[in-house]
This record gives C-alpha cells, sequence and structure tokens, in this order.
C-alpha cells in the first residue's frame, strides 16, 4: 500500500479537527486544567441518593476502605502504629524546639492531626505529624516577627494563626483544585531544598549537641559556625559531648543495619526511643544535670488544650500569620503529596492530589484550634510506617493513642532527658532528607535542573531557608521560560529505504534531499519564540545556501517546515509565518507544511494563512511534501 | 522498499546523538540563547585591522550604508524628513503636555536623539522622537513622585533622571544580549496595551478640547468622565470646543483620505500642521484667547541646553528614576522594535534587536544629557516616513534639522495656538493606536489571547498605564505556564493505506489498532507537567479498557508513547516515565515508546530508563512499533 506514496500520485490530506464552539473549547479546556483526573466520573447516572453516599465517601475515605477493614489487617496496623509512635516521641520533642516551641507542643501535633487525616486522607501508607523542615521554616519565619523567648505568649498565638492559614492555604488549593501549582516546585528543587534544610537543621543540633549556651539566631553557615568557634574555649561542655556523639554513633549503626537488611527496618525505627530511655536513666543515675548537661526538664502533663481563641483573625497578625501560614502550607503540601505519591505508585493505587491537599488542610485547621503547629506527612516516619506493613491510616490513629498515653501519663519521665540525644536523633534523622544519590543523578541527566538542585542547597544553607525556598522556584520558572523562548530546531533527513524524515544530527545516516531544505521547530509557537523561530529557520537557510554556493550545488527552492511537533500556535505565532512566508518569496522559496496539528491547522485556518500560502502547500508527511515537489526538482536540476 | 517495514522483519534502530561533554553542551545552550543571530560570523578568519573596522560598522551603521549614499537617495530622504517634520511638531508639543512637561521638552526630544539614531540604529524606516503612549506613561508615573505643577524644577528633573536611566536599561539590555526578554510582551498584549492607552490618551484630551479648568490628575476613564460631567455645567467653552471639533473633523477626513490612497499618503501628514497654522492665525485674528480659548503662550527660543547636571545618580530620587526609567524604557523599546521589524521585513533587511536596543539606550542617554525626556520610534511618523519613500535614516536628520530651525526662529509663531487644535491632533494621531481588526482576529484565532489582550485594555482604561502594563504581562506568562502544566494529549491511529499515525480526533478515519493504545504527549515532558502526563495517559488507558469491557473486546497489551512531540525531558519527567512503567507492568501492559528525540534519548539512557524497559522497546516509527506487536496480537486474539 504504501508503494503508492512512494511513486507520489495519491497525496493524503490534512485532516481538520471538527470544529468546536468558543464555550466548548473554553469549558473542555478548564476542565482538562482543573478537573483533569475526571473526579465526577462515578457520579455520572446515579441516582441522587447514591451521588450523596458517593459524596461522603469521597470526602471521608474511611467509609470507602472502613467497610473491608478486618483483624488481619487491624493486626499489621497495630505494629506499624506502635513502631512509628516510638520513632515520632523523641523526634516530636526535637522538632518542637526547631519551631522555637515547647517539647509539648510537638506531641501535640503528633496527637490530633494522625485522627483527622485517618478520617479525611486517603494514603494508606503516609505517617502524619510534625517534621523537620517545616518546623525550622516556621521557627525561622515566625521568629523574625516575634521573639520567642521573650514574648513566648505572642509567639505561640502567632504559630496557631500561621498553622491556622496553613491549613486554610492547603484546604483552598485543594477545593479550588488549584492542586497542580505545587507542581512547579520541580523533583530537582525539592532535592536541593530538603538537602540544603537538613544541613541547616544539623547544624542547628550543634547548639544542643556540644552543649553551648549563647548561640546565633541565624540558621545560615557562617553564623553559625561562628557561633560554634568563637564558643570553644569555654562553651563546650565534654560530659555533653559524649552522651550526644556516642548516642548518635549508635543511631548512625541502627540506620545502617536498616538499610543493609530491610526486614531489620525496626532497628533505626526502635533506636531512638531505647536511646532517649537509656540517656534520660543515664542522667538520672550520674547525676549530669548538675555538670552542665542541659536536660528536657518538664513536660506538663495532658492533652492538647484548645487554642481557637488564640488565634489572630484579624490585625496586622493575622496578615503575618496568613503570609507565614501561606509558604509553611505549600513546603508542608509539597512534602506530603511527594510521599504519599511515591507511595501510592509503590503499592499502585490512585491519589488524589486536590483531596489530599483538603485532608491535610482540615487537619490543619482543627491543629491550629488544638494547641498543634503545623503537621504533615514526614518522610522518615512514612517509610517506616511502609516498612512495617501498615495497611490503611488505621497504624496513624495507634501512634496518635500512643502519643496521647505519653502526654496523659508518661511525660514526668522526659525530665531527665539529655537535649544532646535529642540533637542526635534529630541529625540522624535529618541526614535521610540528603539525597546526594538523586543529585548525582540529575547532575548526569540534566544540567540545568542540577542548577535549580545546587541553587536552592546553597540558598538554604548560605542564606536562609526562605530565600533557598525563592531561589530555587526563580530558577525553575526561569528554566521553562528559557526553553520556551529557545525551542530547539532540527534539519531533517530522509532515512534511506523509507518515506521517514528525521533530525540528521541524531541520525547521520539520513541524507539530505536536493533543492529543498527540511526543518523541524521542536516546540509549540508562541509569542516568546516566534521571532526567534522565524529567524532561526532563516539562518538554517542562509548557512544552507553559503555551503551550497561554495559546492556550486543547485539552490533551494522549497523550505519545508515539519509541525509535527508545533503543537499550538498563538496570533504572534502565525505573524511570525506570515513573515517567514513573505521572506521565503522574495528569495524564491516556497514554504510548505507538513503534518501541522488541530489546534494549528484550526488557527492557521482562521487567520487565513491557509488561503495565503494555498491549501495544496499542506502536506500529512515530510514524505508526501517532498514527493509533491520531486518533479519540479527534477526540471530544474 | 518500505514493504520490507510492512513485513515486519527489519526495523530501524532509534539513533543516539554524539555525546557532547558538558562544556560543549552549556557553551551551545548560551550560544543559542544570548547570540541566536550568530553576530560574530562576519568576524571569522579576518585580520585584525579588518575585525576593527568591522566592529565600527556594526556600532555605526552609517559606516556601511553611508559609501552607498547618493544623491537620488537623498532627495528620496529630503522628502520623507521634511513630510515627517511637519507631522512631529505639532505631536511634540501635545505629547509633551501628556509627559506634564512644557512644549519645548517635546521639541528637544525631535532634534537631539534623532541625530544620534541616524549614527547608530540600523533601521531604515523608523523615524525617532516623543511618542504618546511613552509620554503618557512617563508623566503618570512622574507624577506619583513629584507635583508636575508646585515642583517644576524637580519633576524635570526626575525626568530626565528617568530618561537616562532609560537609555541605560535598554542600552543594558542590547549589551547583554537580553534583547529577547521584551518578546515576552506578546503581540496580543501589546495589542491591548495600544489600544487601551490610546483611549486613556484621547480621553486626557477632553480638557484641552472642551476647554476644561479643573481636571483630575488620574488616568482612569471614570475618574475622568466625572471630571468632564462635573464641569459640563460651567467649566465647557463653546469656542473651544467649535476649534477642537471642526479641526478634529478636518483631521479625520485628512486621516480618511490617506489611508484611501495610498499616493494622498502626505495629505493626512501635513493636515496637523495646516491645522496649527490655520487655527493659530484663526485665533491671532479673532482674539479668541480673550474668550476663553487657551493657547499654548511662549515657547522658549533656543536649542537644547544641557541637563546633565540635573540628573540625579545617587540618592533616592535616583532609585525612583531608575524604576520609573526601567518601566518607560521597556514600554519604548517594544515600540520601536516593533515598528523595527514590521519595517525590516516589507522592505527584507535584517535587523539586530540587540544592536537595536544599544542605538535607542545611547539615543536616550545622550538625549538625559541635552533636555529631553524618552524618546522612540513613533508608529504614526514611521508609517508616514516609510510612504514618503524614505531610504535612510537620513530622513531623521532632515526632520531634526527642521525642528532645530524651528526652535531657533519659529517658537514664538506658536504663541497663539489654541491647545484645542493640540488636542484634536493627538486624538487623531492615537486614534491609529486602536487596532480593532487585530483584536478582532485574535478573537478568532485564540480566545486566551484575546484575554490577554481585553486585560491589557482594561487594565489601561480602568486602572492605570502601569497596572494595564502589569496585567498583560501576568495573563502572557500565566498562559505559557499553564500550557506547560497541561499539554494536549491525543489518542492515534492508523490512516488506512499507510503506516502513518495519526490523532484520531483530527483524523476520523484513522483505525485504531487492536490490543495497542497509541498515545502521544505533544509537549516537553518537565516538573511542570510530568504527573499530569503520566495520570492522563493512564486515564486513557482506563478509559479505553471499560469501553472495552463493555463491548467484550479483548483487553490492551501495549501502549506506544509516541514521542516526537516530546522535545525533551527533564528528571521529573523521567521519574513519571518510570511511574508509568511500574503502573502499567503491574496491569500487564507493555510499555514502547516511538521515536524520542536526540535531547530525549540521552537523558533515558543516562538515567538507565532505557535499560529498564529494554532496548528493543524503543522503535524509529508508531508504525514499526506497531508491527514489531502485531505477532503477539493475534496469537493472543
Amino acid at each position: 500500500m504504501d508503494m503508492a506514496n512512494l511513486s507520489g500520485s495519491p497525496v493524503h490530506k490534512v485532516g481538520f479537527p471538527p470544529r468546536r464552539n468558543f464555550a466548548r473549547g473554553l469549558t473542555d479546556g478548564l476542565k482538562e486544567t482543573f478537573f483533569a483526573d475526571d473526579p465526577l466520573r462515578p457520579y455520572k447516572d446515579q441516582p441522587r441518593s447514591k451521588k450523596l453516599l458517593l459524596g461522603l465517601r469521597f470526602l471521608f475515605p474511611v467509609l470507602e476502605w472502613g467497610r473491608d477493614y478486618d483483624l488481619s489487617k487491624f493486626k499489621r496496623d497495630i505494629v506499624a502504629g506502635l513502631t512509628i509512635a516510638s520513632l515520632c516521641i523523641p523526634q516530636d520533642i526535637g522538632y518542637a524546639k526547631l519551631a522555637n516551641m515547647e517539647p509539648k507542643y510537638g506531641l501535640y501535633s503528633s496527637f490530633v492531626p494522625p485522627l483527622v487525616y485517618a478520617v479525611m486522607g486517603s494514603s494508606r501508607d503516609i505517617a502524619i505529624g510534625p517534621v523537620a523542615v517545616v518546623s525550622l521554616l516556621l521557627g525561622t519565619l515566625l521568629r523574625a516577627e516575634v521573639d520567642p523567648v521573650n514574648d513566648v505568649e505572642e509567639y505561640r498565638r502567632l504559630a496557631f494563626t500561621a498553622t491556622f492559614f496553613a491549613g486554610v492555604t492547603q484546604a483552598a488549593l485543594g477545593f479550588l483544585r488549584l492542586g497542580f501549582l505545587i507542581e512547579f516546585l520541580s523533583h530537582a528543587t525539592i532535592v536541593g531544598f530538603m538537602g540544603g534544610a537538613a544541613v541547616t537543621i544539623a547544624l542547628q543540633q550543634l547548639k544542643g549537641f556540644l552543649g553551648i549556651d549563647k548561640f546565633t539566631q541565624q540558621t545560615n553557615i557562617v553564623s553559625v559556625m561562628k557561633s560554634v568557634f568563637s564558643s570553644a574555649s569555654h562553651g563546650w561542655n565534654w560530659q555533653t559531648i559524649l552522651i550526644g556523639s556516642s548516642f548518635l554513633a549508635l543511631l548512625l549503626v541502627a540506620r545502617y543495619i536498616g538499610k543493609k537488611k530491610r526486614n531489620l527496618f525496626w532497628v533505626p525505627a526502635v533506636a531512638p526511643l531505647a536511646s532517649v530511655v537509656l540517656a534520660t536513666s543515664f542522667v538520672y543515675i550520674t547525676h549530669a544535670n548538675e555538670h552542665g548537661v542541659k536536660i528536657v526538664r518538664n513536660i506538663d502533663k495532658g492533652i492538647n488544650p484548645p487554642s481557637a481563641h488564640q488565634i489572630h483573625f484579624t490585625g496586622p497578625f493575622a496578615a503575618k500569620g496568613l503570609r507565614i501560614g501561606m509558604v509553611a502550607g505549600v513546603v508542608a503540601l509539597t512534602e506530603a503529596v511527594a510521599i504519599g505519591r511515591t507511595f501510592a505508585a509503590m503499592k499502585d493505587y490512585q491519589l488524589d492530589g486536590n483531596k489530599e491537599m483538603v485532608a491535610l488542610g482540615t487537619m490543619n485547621v482543627v491543629g491550629s484550634m488544638t494547641s498543634c503547629y503545623v503537621s504533615t506527612g514526614s518522610f522518615s516516619r512514612s517509610a517506616v510506617n511502609f516498612m512495617a506493613g501498615c495497611q490503611t491510616s488505621v497504624s496513624n490513629v495507634i501512634m496518635s493513642v500512643v502519643v496521647m498515653l505519653t502526654l496523659l501519663i508518661l511525660t514526668p519521665l522526659f525530665k531527665y532527658t539529655p537535649n544532646a540525644i535529642l540533637s542526635a536523633i534529630i541529625i540522624s534523622a535529618v541526614i535521610g532528607l540528603i539525597d546526594y544519590e538523586a543529585a548525582f543523578l540529575i547532575w548526569k541527566v540534566d544540567k540545568f535542573d542540577f542548577i535549580a538542585c545546587v541553587g536552592a542547597f546553597f540558598g538554604v544553607v548560605f542564606i536562609s531557608v526562605e530565600i533557598g525556598l525563592l531561589v530555587a522556584i526563580s530558577i525553575s520558572l526561569a528554566k521553562i521560560l528559557l526553553q520556551v523562548t529557545r525551542p530547539r530546531t532540527a534539519l531533517l533527513g530522509n532515512i534511506p529505504g523509507t518515506s521517514i524524515y528525521r533530525n540528521i544530527e541524531q541520525y547521520p545516516e539520513a541524507t539530505r534531499v536536493p533543492g529543498a531544505l527540511i526543518v523541524r521547530v521542536d516546540s509549540a509557537i508562541y509569542f516568546t519564540n516566534s521571532n526567534y523561530a522565524k529567524e532561526r529557520i532563516l539562518r538554517w537557510l542562509r548557512d544552507e545556501e553559503e555551503q551550497l554556493k561554495e559546492n556550486c550545488l543547485p539552490k533551494i527552492d522549497l523550505l519545508i517546515a515539519d509541525m509535527s511537533p508545533v503543537t499550538d500556535i498563538d496570533t504572534s505565532g502565525i505573524h511570525a509565518l506570515e513573515e517567514l512566508y513573505r521572506s521565503l518569496k522574495k528569495r524564491k522559496v516556497q514554504l510548505v507544511l507538513a503534518n501541522p496539528g488541530p489546534a494549528v491547522i484550526e488557527k492557521l485556518q482562521l487567520a487565513k494563512f491557509i488561503e495565503l500560502i494555498g491549501q495544496d502547500k499542506i502536506f500529512l508527511t515530510v514524505g508526501e511534501a517532498v514527493m509533491a515537489h520531486a518533479p519540479n526538482t527534477m526540471e530544474e536540476a
């Protein structure tokens, strides 16, 4: 059948897409933008009662999976829940310090939010609670507004306000189906940002780890290192260093064991709590706290007190809380959604990003009214949860119950816990956030991505967490805009023995067609690149003509533009094509288009460009365009 | 030869591009971004003296075209120069008022800058001087900082400071080869912005046109209309209205004649000056100025005084001047480059955007030191220049000389010129900026472009010039980002009688391949869309499988991803492909790629994705992928 093509006679017509009116086009576009996952599909052709039920199930996935829940699943959830509880309690106490809050607020934040998430969330593997990076970010942003030491009350109010608005932001993003906005944080950016945050957090721990009294308020590496070295002569406490470093070594060994043998995953998971118990007993017995070893001191007994009345809903503090909440909320979302997606892909279930955001947002709004600060899904605890064999978010409920019992009964036991052990636990936890393998892969695959990654890393380490985030987002957006501004172009040649035309740089065996230049623009043609694309095509032509002249070959009289990758065009793009057509006409070169897509052909027709160059100058493939031109070339040659 | 393909046996290998090292890749990328026009090509393999000469010619194109200049060209340039001079003198006086400056500064700005441009500019058709939109923009921005009525001296100093920094910005953009940044103002945006500015300027003229004393400082339509109607009872002057409207009618008729008969282009070009002469004589004879008709009064005699000492180079006013200058400079550039490109395309010569920017920037820096405010290429005067047959920028020199003579000798004659005639001239000039035909075409071709256009228009008309500009740029960028976030995807089918596969929506005759789903993603796969692309492909698959189930057809076991339009991929994109591969594997669907481009195949190999899915799962075309799969389908069916 293809022989027909080779003889050059029957040329296939380029199809026009069915005309859509404006409203239809707009609806389709909006639907694809905001409802890409088609969330309303199950509701189609259902009676109203069924729709209500489906809607409830949508909001509260527990109604969905709760029906199939059984004892065997519960058993596995209990194991997973107990494991993550033992990991989360010491982490919570440490992370609260990163946010400049008392330890109990870390525990509070691991009690209420997981319960809300268990009802509304749809990830089965995520473990909810405070996380290191968000705690640090929140602490840094809040401290810029209120002094956490001298104005504890106001600081806490602003923290709850920020948490409230973080929740509102998250829920709003999900509800307005703007979840795709967080995709503007690229993988490379997140790797860099997380790595930078981990280094910053680890550096902050030097305070507790070395037992330094006077420590900088800044988070950048230069200030921290100055603080550390200026206190070296008098401010370090050897007992503290001894406790910290021996337990850090223990934790790192546990981490290593867990990594090497997957069935020993519980070793690094319970190691922190075991270390806390050991270190606390040691201090209690040796009275090391009387020799300069700082301890946690009292943690109030009792579960979360209500805090709704402490939130600023109006006034300047509300505005500050909104700004801080938006930043912290988006970063928290990014972490939770990334984790959720990773584990959903592993177990092959669908995760609705927008729905997750509503769940996480509601969880933080409820949290802000029950003395919690921003919680989200934690990398380290979720991984443990997954490996411990969690089946549903019931494991979060188990963890929450354990935290509650701790708050009610066990808090006095933490009195003699040395701060150094908490620092050691945080350091060993955040080390996992430094993903140098991913960074190396990024370097290998895409240098520009690597620049974004490194930019985020250094921004966080050398300046501050917010600046690092800003740098990373700016580089990522600049990358997109740059690539939209300077699309690739390629010259095509015929692959011998076929009617296929491909990039001659990629396929060196491809042969050029005498008298014709075949150019492909590898991008939609928009206002950002329309002039460049036009000029670039003319430059290909000039370069080519110069070479032909040198070799005394016949000149080019046909320019075939392969439009296959040109997925869309706007009015500026059509202008550029018109100018290209006119420039080529002056040089006696015929412009021919091959394989324009539906959006392009429709717009070219509306703008009367097809009338301008002639319906017969548009071909289905480059091959057919060459065939149609072949007789002319022969005559002229 | 193609028969070989049909039988399914010899499959063509996908080519790998030659490996480039990082430095080479980076250099190529930077070169394509900043030196897309390859400006150094003529210097290659030339002796040093020749290089110097070429460099001088590059900076001063007059050295290039000056050698071929002759009497016949000079004659045509004189005609064109005199025509634009007669148009520019009354415009200059009016535009200066838009910038809240005395009339003489408009004339100054048509004297020095055209001379500088004549030496450094490379457009042959552009006519330099103050323009309506930039004058209005500058006036609005400056008035927000300094009161132009009560603090004339400081206002003027800030105007020169802004002009200086506008020039520096323009030259810097050109010198740093960042000229492509102005392409972020799309055609649609410019149409809307210009239209809105024209309406705003015309509304401002109601003050002079109706002879109103108390007029709002705001430029938005609501404030202006309030001013107009509140003054209706007492503030309008019928003599002024009579003069204004009769001459406006005259000018519009002249405009109409010029549009209908191209050889009468000089009618609208000389009509303004003729009107000024007529109206001035009329006022002088009838003493209408004693009956409330406002007149220009004295314009100082003499050419531009130096003003370098008035520029603020440091301090808070320098910062303000910098900000205003950057905005005004970029808008001025956009207008000049758009005009330059339009006429260059008509006469088919190349225009180096970056070089033009250096010329325009130098011109404004020199202007700021010789009592000029921001000048640029004017739409209306350049069109007249072109139609009057200008050959080179010598026509600008002629215009400049006429303006100089006017400043030296004729200014006293403008004393009795009524303001109403200047308003009429400005209105008739800016009407040409309202390009409703372009707006209609944009509406027809691309609705999103139209939203940007209308957004810019309403932003300028209802709020202010700066806000309109901001709205327009934001919408344009949002469009790009949205389209990068939600690329089109398509299902492909076989065009009967060929081995070509195309979008089944565009080609309804295309037939589906049983047991296989062929999907094409119409965009580079980046972090912004990688998740969407993955989910969308899985949705296509789910939809398809549901349909097949209903019709009891064999299930799908092959998913061919046509990568032709996927021009690039980043690490997030590769992750998404890996996740897609795993999801498909769980469903027992084989993933196969067709025609990946050079950048994609290189990165997929570096990331070991090709190892993952297998080298034999990558095909040159969709057709070959289908062929290779065909035997399996048969077995299973």
